[in-house]
């Protein structure tokens, strides 16, 4: 069995208004947009849209278990890079997988902001239950 | 012809941290969520409820024009008073009709906080069209 | 060494336009805003404005982890129930105590849809250190 | 009296699934924070932080009002080009000018999705009574 060594894809995203809260900082479930963001351009990288996968009949992606730990604040007009590194390398040849686990983190220069652990699941779009990841995006994983 | 009346419908709403900003108060664009959630319980308290009007085949409301004056702030645990006032009686006669204008206030015991123009259009699901407003819709207005 | 028991705190909260995303269902990180919404309401049932804690000079209130699993979707017009569990009593005699733990769900009817782990700090304001909990916090507590 | 001529920015904005709702399309309130972003966006490109601004002691930026009309939705992974326009080119002679206002665009390729024009205060800190735009601010603009 070959299994690819795991990837680390960056994005960096700026803090705006938006994303802040009263007490100064940003507010703590937008760290979860922000690692969706960060997905998802890690996915455009592999030229994967997620609407083109949601197109895909039957079959969706929903995030399915967070956890984010936060270590210190950011603020207004900070920049953070946002990073993406599957857990576990999927493996094509694990033809029954039905998700995937990401180690992320928000950084801001040297400073570890927040960090979290995604599980993203593919289900069937009635029955929300597990379906296999489509062959098309295992096929594009590093 | 006859007109019906216009009505007032008034929705309380607790300000969160999700809703400020880093300046203290509430981010700007929450107060056209914050209208959205009151005409919701308008409509919802006329027993509309917008999932069965979206499940209508083709047809969904969408919001067209949008106005938003900022009088004063409203902060962290302020309970805001958010009004709904059609602006121009719908006409059941007029079964062409496509939109509905609203003008909504947001209070804060006296002091005025904001206040709205808000335009909803009917449109067809596919082709974003105006589509006349539903018959089940205008039987429950006012 | 009193404990007082835990208490389960209950809150509504409808789902709205703002809170779905293009899937149909409710948005993931939406749900961590629903549980501070119901913390924040058990606080204020408790006579504890969230405003007032940090008006107190140098002490905030900071979430620094949370761990949410999501079971089944929740969908526009859907009436949530969201609880709010503290999972240690907190003990008035434990006056170092630095941090208050909650066991979440949100529940639509029978069905389980999310349930989350918070953990919230109270920190100082300008150094992100941790400080004691506020007696008038600690006081009003179950 | 010499006026600058008005300058047009350009920021590009991917549509992300926090962006959408439940109809398939952007949420509209959402357009403000993309005007938003790119108004912080433009600012930055004048060498003009806004956290630096906030930090002048007694007078913050406030948004007072808004007009935005739909013309047609975004959906999931669209690529929005929002612009920035000073409507009135700001005059550094007019010492007491108190508020800018910009219209803005955002299109997706040759489709016009949405138009506003937003209306932007300096007001005191704390009786949020206009005040002069900084003379840092009235520099920098073009």
């Amino acid at each position: 069995m070959t299994t690819t060594a795991p990837s680390l894809f960056q994005q960096e995203i700026h803090v705006y208004s938006e994303d802040t809260d009263a007490g100064g900082v940003v507010f703590h479930a937008n760290y979860l947009k922000f690692f969706e963001r960060a997905r998802t351009e890690w996915l455009r990288s592999l030229s994967v849209e997620q609407q083109a996968l949601r197109n895909r009949p039957g079959v969706i992606f929903v995030v399915t278990d967070t956890r984010v730990r936060f270590h210190c604040p950011a603020r207004l007009d900070d920049l953070l890079d946002v990073s993406v590194q599957p857990v576990q390398p999927v493996q094509p040849l694990h033809v029954r997988q039905a998700s995937m686990q990401f180690a992320q983190q928000a950084r801001c220069g040297t400073r570890l902001v927040a960090e979290g652990e995604i599980r993203i699941g593919c289900v069937d779009q009635h029955t929300f239950k597990p379906r296999r990841l489509p062959a098309e995006l295992l096929e594009r994983l590093p």
